[in-house]
């Protein structure tokens, strides 16, 4: 087993609430196994531009309660060419690091994969990303703090849709996955959710919305994916908009803020054990893997198998949930 | 000058955090001075279709937390008839109601002008929406709300922004009043604000832009109101594009969430003194009237008055600070 | 096997945010499966007095986004005597309730399996506490809403605390379990944390406070569980004051705002799996039970086992996690 | 007049939300101004120990959203000395600082008034104390921050009360001023207020809760400011406790939780428009003043004349309002 001296820790794609709670984590167990730390700015681009600092336990202080994440984020094109990847390897090796923590999404694990394999140097990577659609691991950091951000806004347009007897498209984020969209439709109580990974035909949602207006429901919330395959809120909003004359109809398209805020204490705490986990793993001589967590426990999943296949998070009880309780 | 026995409340046009509040305090004043009250559902509808109900002090318990409205809001097009004004103060008059507290914005005040005009019944309107445009006041209820529900939408955006080095348009509410975008635009830390009242071109945009892109400024965050002339942050993000390649560019549309949620504390307090107003000022013999606040004053305007002028809200101080403040 | 028509549901003992979600689901559930509900005013207090009412669906809309328990609790000496059960069931029965779902903690349990063995009724229960000291379950209802209030509370104090280099004893509920303090220990970023499961002694505190204040950290938290074995926060802070003449030294005791607030995206969710489940088993034939959730599965236990031990539910991994965080 | 090359900024006393917005406006305002600026650490502690630092646009970049002050803050004795002060200034001077921007409360602006009379500095100072206790202004920075954070602590509390039948006696800051107690009072739906300017006798409050208990409520609040005469919370709750056997009695000391968080939208702005006066009065050769917001107009008030009086804040109409409402 290789011996390490030097941990290089970085984000990478899109950001996500509790990337600070990891960084912070991954810095102080590394300095407490006497082991040095190095942090990239901006993800693969920084390895490749060299912009690389040391990290003191004082580095990652008063982090762990801010959104986004203080070492920055980038997609990388240039990380995808076999140069891009033998400058950032060049870099990070005159660096001194033996050892790197990838945080981030697919596109991430991805590349660890890779540069892992083509240079030989242990990499550990953790999932954040708010949509919670990786592989290997139940929850990803991010997921809960979005949920919470998604139904605070719900709650605020259920106020005024149920002044106005309203009926309102809310779209969330989740290009192939629901997760958000289906937390967010049964934590706010909506009347219907439309999901990436279900074939919802308009009828079928007029349908349902014809039986709820029927208990002259004040106000009514339907919460769209961004993935869905209507082709998001405005399209969907249009098509039932004359079958609901009762109802004045609204869209409102969540977006960005969906990314930010103080990462919840789930999240935080969350985070914390994977960047505990990851450098412990590094440190145990695992390599080419993805911290997870499945029920309570810590787990790890090869990169190789956690971007082979795809695990469904779907869960189909709760589908079934919503719509009952929509009822 | 005529008794009063009974009091009639109502919420009309858009809602605002803080007309529960506002209802709640018009309840009570009127409760402790003896004289009973109507709720009436619905706004000018609600007189219409007869949709009304005595109120008790029970009745309006634990609602001063509550956006939205409890006694719902509508828009009303056949209030705007003489036939269905004279509907509506059939069934007013039927409902023993000899007084009238309108919570809403210019458009329930022209209807409680004409009403009290045309039926001889004392009216006083109290200023409730979250844009802050009327006439007689220095602030209406929900705008102190709907403010701070703006920056905390920012702050989150903020974060993604700058661990993307982005450049985030972000539309606020506000078709003919640039208040909303003003205030958040300083109090969000933005790096440019289009306002409604201000012809802003996209030329001049720009350049702003440029000088702070100059600064290496992590991330950029432009302010659109909804009525600016260029056409909404759609557009002038399409348009602003392609000179900052260096930045990502994303637009966000609040939307209606901006109307909603838990009413502030000074929106909660400005209400009740409101409502508290509206009843004495009734029971004084003022009718025709909109309460306001000047100052820390409580004051009141003739609605002829409030309704014939546009009085300029924005504040070209703050104008001034703000460009200041983004360089 | 019984059949079942009416289902009672009360909650009992203290309040947790997300037990209105679990009504809502408890409600719509047997609706679904065409059940009359009746609800029970103030747990068995509410049996006793008969303050029930038929529920519909239209009784819990708009009640999964609120803290607190809309059928209302209280703790109840009476029940414990043969009379005070005898004449619950007279009340229950009369009522026509063939089977009830109890939401609440340890006392709720309790209750609920005697009055089910002495009257052979059907019961289910669902595990309600901000406290998460409950058998049978990864998670109460509650617990997670009481984490995230309790770090928006911390992060607030860390403001003020590094402003003015400060040391702050908080104190935080949990009279025997320390699951809230460890949560909140680690997602709050703080120095130490005393918890009812663990002896610290104040020597081994101030070793690890001198510790970092050695680092020149610019505030210091130290969070103190409720059930502390030295005497709780103000105690702890009088004992170790001396020591810290640099830090001026404060204590804040969170108390109540910890059992309030709008339930968490996650608590929604689990509250509403939770009647569906309670629901759902008790039409099965199961009774004497508590619901649970094991990773992401629901489960059951019976009551008898649940009652019977003491599950651990602190993680130790989190304990050493904690101490690390705060080098 | 006096020219200014360099102007030093620092906070003193106790924090409040927006200082740093406030901290964030001095800096914009001088460098706009071609000055250049200095930041002080630790008010005027700060000064005699010379820890200070140059400031540029980037050292207040996202600082407007965060709570506390960056440049930290102390109570300083040795500053009420003769030869603190004289080390001090010899600091300043050497420094190059001709011109100084103090932000604080009373104990701030009493050295700044002292300091700049001994040593012939021009000084500005800008209120900034949740308390509002401060003569000169309507309004202080934090003042509306806190306010918005104790009626959160309350919703939260009375989600609670409410579930339980509860009499609740919170404390809220304000040893001399009852601002935060009656904005809250009102604004949280408390049905008493104890103030440190009134005599509430514990008599007249058990009259008063005795008059709301008849009326079935389902949970009471009291608000008792910290400098209530009756000697706080927990002495008023004993005192009354024996009277409302039916209502279970708890106090919750919200503490200094009301110190921190995130500013409000109005105390960014209030604070930005502050900073902003500060350093053109100072360019203007005003000095030994204090900035101030009288209704919507910036003004200034003469320290002397600041520091002599005791203005009252406490607005009796909102007295009388609270005692209605609570009806």
């Amino acid at each position: 087993m290789r011996k390490i001296t030097r941990v290089g820790v970085f984000t990478s794609g899109g950001d996500a609430p509790g990337m600070n709670a990891a960084i912070r984590a991954v810095v102080r167990t590394a300095l407490h196994n006497d082991k040095k730390v190095t942090g990239i700015y901006h993800g693969y681009q920084g390895m490749i531009d060299n912009t690389m600092f040391d990290m003191e336990s004082k580095s990652v202080s008063s982090i762990i309660q801010k959104g986004g994440t203080v070492l920055k984020t980038a997609r990388c094109m240039e990380f995808k060419t076999a140069e891009g990847r033998a400058k950032a390897y060049e870099n990070v090796r005159a660096a001194g690091i033996d050892a790197l923590v990838a945080i981030g999404g697919d596109g991430t694990f991805t590349g660890a994969e890779i540069f892992s394999r083509e240079f030989d140097i242990p990499v550990m990577c953790i999932p954040g990303t708010i949509d919670n659609d990786l592989n290997g691991t139940d929850l990803t950091i991010g997921y809960d703090t979005a949920n919470n951000t998604v139904i605070e806004a719900i709650d605020k347009i259920r106020d005024t849709a149920a002044s106005h007897n309203r009926l309102f498209f809310i779209e969330v984020m989740g290009r192939d996955s629901g997760c958000i969209a289906l937390n967010a439709g049964i934590a706010g109580g909506a009347e219907a959710i439309l999901l990436p990974e279900k074939d919802t035909a308009i009828d079928e949602l007029i349908e349902m919305l014809a039986h709820a207006a029927d208990r002259n429901k004040s106000s009514m919330i339907v919460i769209v994916a961004e993935g869905d395959k209507n082709g998001g809120a405005n399209n969907v909003a249009k098509r039932v908009h004359e079958k609901f004359g009762y109802y004045d109809t609204k869209v409102s398209i969540l977006g960005h803020l969906q990314r930010g805020g103080a990462p919840s204490s789930a999240d935080r705490v969350l985070a914390t054990r994977m960047g505990y986990a990851a450098v412990n793993e590094l440190l145990k001589g695992n390599t080419r893997a993805t911290i997870g967590i499945r029920g309570s426990e810590m787990v790890t999943t090869p990169l190789e198998e956690a971007l082979s296949k795809k695990e469904l998070k779907l869960n189909e009880d709760l589908v079934e949930i919503a719509k009952i309780m929509a009822l």
